[in-house]
């Protein structure tokens, strides 16, 4: 599993029954301290995920399969979790918007 | 899943059954803004894709054969979709021409 | 697998019932002589790894599951086993520290 | 699958009765425009390629296998094919020797 | 496969049945010339590799659990020989010091 960013989204037709009407996310994967790698994934959302979060990927076809619900979909990327805090050490390197409210 | 360019095509006679006369397409990787990361994927088209799309690639066997159809070929990197539109947050930076007309 | 490591936590609801309670571990990539590579992995814990220990990781699906003792779960990278000593051919480059006392 | 040179070759014995006799290739993995990216990969060979060829690579257990034609093989990388041609967009880029004459 | 040099040995109890007593290797990937790429592996060995040898090494799991000789046991990264000789083209660039007496 690793983090990344979610950027945007990408509007783009599978014609594969399993993933119908799902909503791709474009992902930026990012280093420990948060900076970006450069590295982008297309992910389904299966945590409710929305631009300008972090989130918990799992990049893993029998894993992906498994949060998706579905044992021969064509997913090997997946959102796992919006992520609520990062720590380094004991200090919160990152915090989510709505985990402050 | 990630996406690339369509670069161009690669010729390759693959002597196993299940590939027989299969067009091969030459991808270049590309980072979130769009921008090639210098990575190259040979991908089967399973979305009708041409040269100068950009498209939606899947990289993992098992996907890869779910969206080919068979359930034994050599099969891990497949083209899934042609990319309509990309957005960065609400900003879209990529459109396909056929998406304007 | 590889070496990491553990920088801090990630905090992030995952909404599969093998990984509920599980606690994720931001994991930094090492190189051979220990310096980070800049990579990124959240991981499972098998090992009962703390922050500042470097560990040892398996970054694979079915060894993942294996190691976490669930054939279903949604598992890929999994700390396998905290480190006590990297030698580079005779010399210690790396010591626990509680493998000091 | 991906595109690479082949560099030469490595004697090595592998001790796995699947594996006996087979040669083993040296690969330079490289970018879309023929340059080489500084990965390596050694490979078996189904292909008939020899050092000079460029070849298309096929890296993933089951894709491998099937190719190799043995299920329970160890076996990852493999030459799936010799390549004829390349072409970005319409141009040409990469001729293989013997496709000239 | 890839090639690799054991640079070390690393100490790290693994707690699953299968790997008791397993001897863990410290391998850094080196480019087609043999200069280290700086990605660092953590193998165990089936080829009686030590350090200063060159070694191909299987790094998928399917493939490592073949070779290791457990079908279920967490393994990816398995040293499946030691290098005798590598050659570029003709010219041979690597030549293991035991193949030369």
């Amino acid at each position: 599993m690793f983090l990344a960013d979610v950027l945007g989204t990408v509007v783009s037709t599978v014609r594969h029954p399993a993933l119908r009407g799902e909503r791709l996310l474009l992902l930026g994967v990012v280093a420990p301290d948060g900076t970006p790698t450069g590295a982008l994934r297309v992910a389904l959302d299966r945590a409710g995920a929305g631009v300008g979060e972090r989130v918990l990927v799992v990049d893993e076809g029998n894993s992906g399969r498994q949060l998706f619900g579905a044992e021969d979909a064509p997913v090997k990327t997946v959102i796992a979790g919006v992520v609520d805090t990062v720590a380094l050490a004991e200090r919160v390197v990152y915090r989510a918007t709505a985990a402050c409210d």
